[in-house]
């Protein structure tokens, strides 16, 4: 393996700079050369191999570890890349924006600080997974729920921090976070809200404190390293029933949609309710070429003959009711009379699916905060498993998702790409998360799937579509279409940044965001 | 009235920046001498009248005429306090934080830009109140609820700044809040969340945008000026039904906290429910000459009179349901249950009121969205209706309750006044707001008041409680006592403030945060 180094830092520099950190946290502690194989993208996409190397990684194994690290960053001019777990595949794994960047992997600060039964919440460190936490909750026996995004292995502060979702009612992580501790680019540390009171009795109760409420400035951000966070959890209903509703033709997208937007709007849909396009379910569950030998998108005909074999819809509804029966009941006559409208429209109930692999059971155990990992046997519908998730963001109305699924799906299909995707309700918003799957092994592919990708990108902007999150090889791209008055939020951060971070140590380009050091225009 | 100036700016150069300003605006809306009298603090607590003496104030029409106000105040190095509607009468009003200063009044930025029905939100400018906003929705017919917090003159765009609360489900106004607009201190216009996207779709649709989340650090804050902000809307329910229930003890406090924790947590009290003192609820319809006229507190013997002729305890909770009526009876039936094991608890629905004054009929309003004034009638209880607001944050448990409950009473009794507070249920925690009514013209109390204020702050930080809000005076007191880790986060808020506002023009020492051109220590 070759060494990359940081940008204007000598070899010799960067040796001392690791001694440095080796004195911190120890030998092994330290990864350079062959020991580096975790932290590369594991769906690189770009052709440049390098694009996102780093040049080391450094894991140490507490807070006062991370504040050396990061002072002695500053000093040796460093810079660092954090991870919690490194577990956002589809977004870069564990790898660097910047090559030569040091990672920063937090996976030793693993500390389930509290769990708190009644008031509903848990202090966590970013090296909790979410397998952790559901672990802990579980051998204690409390009456709380997680709420799980799909990857079971991500970390709890980390998927928060990504502005990541789950599927319970408590599915906006960020939302549900209430107290952060943060390491700064200075090595100081911070707590933000309740916690900035010495002895404070509502640290991860009352979000907001006195003053500016900062958590949000750590999210999605290069502007401090989180090191210690509360998420609240949601106690134990007394009733959970989860159900799948499958329609028959691809224009009922709209319908539904439109049938969604009250429902959801007037929370008569507790939770993160998800549309699924046909592919992305019958590819949990099978390979493509069990149905279809050609290059090339599937085809129609064949898509009907999925449809049939695996009794599922062109799109799938997956929901859950929550509470005492009566009130779920009442919900449920509700919902079920809004989709009854369109014509086909199918409910099941878990007993209903009699094939112990049916997507509905794993929903079921996702959307009460069971973590899994089950559901991405979607990655090989093709051969090769790559995937990186295109995920702009629309108002829930039937005439914008038809026309992002149009827009997405045709250009996808002119690429030689299936479609698949996932529609997200959130408050008031559809996100559209599009997965783009690529043979990891083939060049060729690679460079189609990229230069579509940031077709897309172009094309959602034009249209008013922004992505809330994406892959670090896209970072930049994204920054851009957010440039409303000549890029007024980007020149706000950068004004932050430099402030906060004036030797560009954390995260550089992070979310298109650079420090004046590495900064082009 | 005597001229006062802003500290370092000589009279001629005050001048100027006024002519500059008039320049802007137009001669009509720039405020000095006589006019300034709607710019004084209102319940003003502390000796020195001048405190927070404004030098004058200025009434921009626009954005843009706000933006050209920030560039002239930047070059005369002039300090601005910001106000939208200026109503936040128990915590300072219109007045600002430093002699000196001149005032920023938003009242003519008050367009209602766009109501959506279906996607339930409203987009605003500061000036517009809660009044204007009903009024228009009322207006144009829309099947949406407004969330109000009692004083129903305030700006929508300023109380959510502020932290401040309602009593419908929507009553997190923060949280209820999506997009800003921002008025930087160089006079820079910035667009948050999805707002940043040139032709966006979801700008009141979707917070979190692209890249940190930075609309938190606009609230409670001096890092910039708001000029637009969305609110989600409430869709109107198919079913409300308010109600009360009172309890006859004063101990009763803890074991109603603790019931009130699980269902509130657990969503069976869909709403901010309140629990209100005896006298609060009393003064909204009676004086206290009409029951005592010896000075000091209202003694047990009293108080026990005044329950029974009013038919109310000692502890009410006044609270609603919403939804589908099998919702509303079932979770009817858990908290009338729950209630129920409190001895002597009462039950009541409006019709069970017979007095018109009854503050059921007032809270049945505001529950559903309709802004009011009417409540503050309970500052006439005494004469010369001052008052002031102390508002700690405690956990959501009985203990902590009458802990509370019982150190601010002693305090009050034997500094001579009346008890009278709420406890609003939040997400996870408890709002003690405690009504400190004074007489405004009588200096010997004020300053009993003032001295009382400040022991009850150090009292409460030192059992570790702290205030979400505070009145101009307390500011720096309070700010104070979130001092963790040797004032890590006040240190942060400092080097924001300085980069973003290096001449120090907005809002020096709100919220305790002063630029560098007036920090001391």
């Amino acid at each position: 393996m070759k060494q990359i180094l940081p940008p204007d830092v000598s070899a010799e520099q960067f040796a001392d700079a690791l001694q440095a950190f080796r004195r911190v946290v120890g030998d092994e502690y330290v990864y350079t050369g062959q020991a580096l194989a975790g932290y590369t993208d594991p769906y690189s996409i770009v052709a440049d191999d390098e694009a996102h190397a780093a040049s080391a990684a450094v894991a140490p194994a507490n807070t006062e570890q991370v504040q050396d690290i990061v002072r002695l960053a500053n000093q040796f001019g460093v810079p660092l890349w954090t991870v919690s777990c490194g577990k956002n595949f589809a977004y870069g794994g564990a790898a660097p924006r910047m090559a030569g960047t040091v990672v920063l992997d937090l996976k030793r600060l693993n500390r389930i600080l509290e769990v708190n039964e009644g008031d509903g919440y848990a202090l966590v460190e970013p090296g909790v997974s979410y397998f952790d936490l559901y672990a802990h909750i579980k051998a204690k026996g409390y009456k709380l729920w997680l709420d799980v995004p799909d990857p079971g292995w991500g970390s709890v502060i980390g998927n928060a921090l990504e502005h990541g979702v789950g599927y319970t009612p408590y599915g906006d992580h960020f939302a549900m976070q209430c107290g952060m501790e943060v390491v700064l680019a200075n090595g100081e540390l911070v707590r933000t809200g309740m916690g900035a009171m010495p002895g404070s009795t509502t640290w991860q109760l009352f979000k907001y404190g006195f003053g500016p409420y900062l958590d949000g400035m750590f999210t999605q951000s290069n502007f401090g390293i989180v090191t210690k966070m509360g998420i609240w959890l949601m106690p134990e209903p007394p009733g959970y029933r989860p159900y799948m509703i499958s329609f028959q033709r691809e224009e009922d997208l709209a319908q539904v949609v439109d049938i969604l937007r009250p429902l959801k709007v007037n929370m008569v849909i507790q939770n993160a309710a998800t549309i699924r396009s046909l592919l992305l379910v019958a590819a949990t569950n099978a390979t493509k070429s069990q149905y279809y030998d050609k290059p090339g998108p599937v085809p129609d005909s064949i898509l009907r003959k999925i449809m049939a074999d695996q009794d599922v819809g062109m799109w799938n509804i997956y929901g859950a009711l929550y509470g005492p029966p009566p009130v779920m009941d009442t919900l449920w006559s509700v919902i079920r009379d809004s989709f009854a409208r369109v014509p086909g429209a199918k409910f099941y109930f878990p007993q209903d699916r009699k094939q112990p692999n049916d997507l509905l059971h794993a929903r079921a155990e996702t959307m009460r905060g069971v973590p899994r990992l089950s559901e991405f046997s979607f990655i090989n519908w093709t051969g090769g498993g790559g995937h990186i998730g295109f995920s702009p963001v629309s108002p829930i109305r039937g005439t914008e998702a038809m026309k992002q699924y149009t827009m997405v799906r045709d250009r996808m299909h002119e690429y030689g790409f299936d479609y698949m995707s996932i529609f997200a309700i959130g408050w008031r918003e559809l996100h559209h998360v599009v997965e783009l799957l690529f043979d990891r092994r083939d060049p060729a592919i690679k460079h189609k799937a990229d230069e579509l990708f940031r077709l897309l990108v172009r094309e959602a902007a034009a249209a008013g579509y922004g992505e809330y999150r994406t892959h670090l090889s896209y970072m930049d791209d994204i920054a851009a279409t957010y440039g409303w008055n000549n890029h007024a939020l980007m020149k706000l951060n950068q004004t932050i940044k430099d402030a906060l971070d004036p030797k560009g140590i954390l995260a550089p380009g992070k979310q298109g965001i650079w420090p004046a050091r590495y900064r082009r225009n």
